[in-house]
């Protein structure tokens, strides 16, 4: 591996370390070398918490002058939750700075990689630019669509179905999976299901990574029009983050005045046949600084939202179990799709094993 | 790699020269290394035709005296077809002997080997066994069961359907998919499907590897009542292997006549609830020397041979695409299993991509 490549992989790593603690911030990681030898690392490691190139600058074993930062991310121009980075960077006599991704946001993209060159510092840009962008995803959809990222996952039999013809869907997936499944709501902002999974399965959605307390995600119910039973877990239980009720106006106001009691959030927002509009939802999302969006369906909402064109990435657990049922539920339901040729397509499928599952793993090519 | 494992792995490119032409005989390939060097290769090519060992006799290059032998498969000590392989070895001189596995049968276990003892040759049995067992799962089952090996194959989309909710299946699967599907269909003695496959989809079944003419396996139409068009391809089409109906007392006379006038053979098997004794036909197929069916659906007859604890191994093609539809087909039907602890459940999984499909390969697990 040729030597950049070699240090913007651990740039990567260190930048895994914020995982789920920076959103709406990118997953930022820093390391500077010196005489062929890292002399300082650092991470974003939560938002509002100090920049990764200034935790790697104050991290520094020894003077930094001269040395060679690698940052996977360009470093910020302006002034935001913290100062700019580049002027730190600047301050420090650092000489060479190795870039893996300029900046999504269109409005400051290539202004910090200026401020460094204006200084007289060699700029390297795009090594190891694929991980790094698959790495932030979530940020770059963020910054340039204002949107949060919505991955839809599910665990389905190896014969398509989500739970048995008579509701069972404990459990789909093994333990491996489902642990897989705790870090991801670890990761996310916001964790969306429709208010019939609730009725039929009363979730917490809270995160348990390592069946230790994670960081919870905002529950969002979408629950045109109010069905959503008041002594739910997702209202009632103890979790870091709130609950949002996506509802129309449909929604009784005595209904409406219990959920508020409650602590609930509501979003109203009528879309076409009654029911909530996915698409608004996101934009209020976006206004509410959440990021990113797991999708856990159950196959109506999941349909719904691949109508809409809101879906970026699906995650899709396979177990390897037959259970068979014509009127079991399947991952994807609503009117489907009438003809192969209109189908949806994945691409970048990746696929990973969970023990006994295995993990199929998309992103979305709407046409 | 150990000598013996590096001359049996070549032992088993050769058997699988003989891919879909020996049934229900197994795949054997055999060499002769003397010297360090091969002197001679074999394979059993085709039923009726010389077997392994005595091709690779026949084929040597020099004198084998005192050479090793190599084959997949115990050599025979019986005259079946052709006389015992066991004698041509003993008398063409070679000194060793090596196997992957004994002969499957329990009569004839170990005969072979016991005759080569006797004539004073070294043996070793159990080189790369597994490799051995899995080429011939085929043979295996036949000969020890007196039952033909069930291939349960399908295609579905990534949410688990084998059609659009308008009945449109093509294509499920890419054409990387589709040609291997020939390849199976080339490989095995016999396909069975639904009639409610027939009618949806009027296929002609026939063996299509690399776009030839292939070795037709004999189509079986599994049709309690009696339903199927007198102008069905699997009918009328040209096809090197015939067809079977599948159905019961409840076909009408009429229609068996015509049927019977067409060339199709009827197997009339009363199971419970009017429907087709799928066991009893697998017996009956044992008794027409079909070592095995690849067993292509739909979603009903799916179920019901997996609930007759009659297939051996799944192969799902899975597609990275979505199309949704509550009221979708998918690949197992019937009523279902009611609790997920009783799910059926899948082992020793393999998971190889065709171009962007994706197969997950298994063996049932029956408890």
């Amino acid at each position: 591996m040729e030597k950049n490549e070699y240090y913007m992989k651990r740039a990567l790593e260190l930048a895994a370390g914020g995982w789920g603690r920076t959103n709406p911030n990118p997953l930022v990681g820093a390391l500077i070398v010196k005489n062929g030898e890292i002399i300082a690392e650092g991470c974003h490691e939560k938002l509002g918490g100090a920049h990764a190139e200034v935790a790697a600058l104050k991290n520094a074993r020894q003077d930094v002058k001269g040395g060679t930062l690698y940052v996977n991310l360009e470093p910020c121009s302006h002034y935001g939750r913290t100062p700019p980075c580049a002027e730190a960077v600047i301050k420090a006599g650092i000489s060479k700075v190795v870039i893996a991704m300029e900046d999504p946001n269109p409005k400051v993209c290539g202004k910090g990689v200026e401020m460094l060159k204006n200084a007289g510092i060699e700029t390297v840009t795009g090594v190891l630019e694929g991980e790094a962008r698959r790495l932030n995803e979530i940020f770059i959809k963020y910054v340039t669509r204002k949107q949060p990222f919505v991955i839809l996952k599910a665990a389905m039999t190896l014969d398509g179905k989500i739970a048995t013809a008579g509701g069972d869907s404990k459990w789909i997936s093994g333990e491996g999976s489902r642990q897989q499944v705790h870090l991801l709501r670890d990761r996310v902002s916001a964790i969306m299901v429709g208010v019939d999974t609730v009725l039929a399965d009363d979730p917490a959605l809270t995160a348990r990574p390592g069946g230790e307390t994670g960081n919870d995600p905002v529950r969002i119910i979408v629950d045109s029009k109010g069905k959503i039973p008041i002594d739910s877990r997702v209202i009632n239980n103890e979790a870091a983050a709130g609950t949002i009720l996506a509802t129309t106006s449909a929604i009784e106001a005595g209904k409406e005045k219990l959920l508020l009691e409650k602590g609930v959030r509501l979003l109203k927002l009528d879309g076409p046949d009654g029911h909530v509009d996915l698409e608004g939802l996101l934009e209020q999302l976006y206004g509410l600084e959440l990021d990113s969006v797991l999708l856990e369906g159950g196959g109506g909402l999941n349909a719904a939202a691949l109508a809409a064109g809101i879906v970026d990435k699906a995650m899709i657990f396979i177990a390897p179990k037959i259970i068979g049922g014509r009127d079991a539920k399947t991952p994807v339901e609503g009117d489907g799709i009438g003809l192969m040729r209109d189908a949806l397509r994945l691409g970048e499928l990746s696929i990973v094993r969970f023990e006994e599952d295995i993990l199929i793993e998309g992103y979305i090519r709407y046409k």
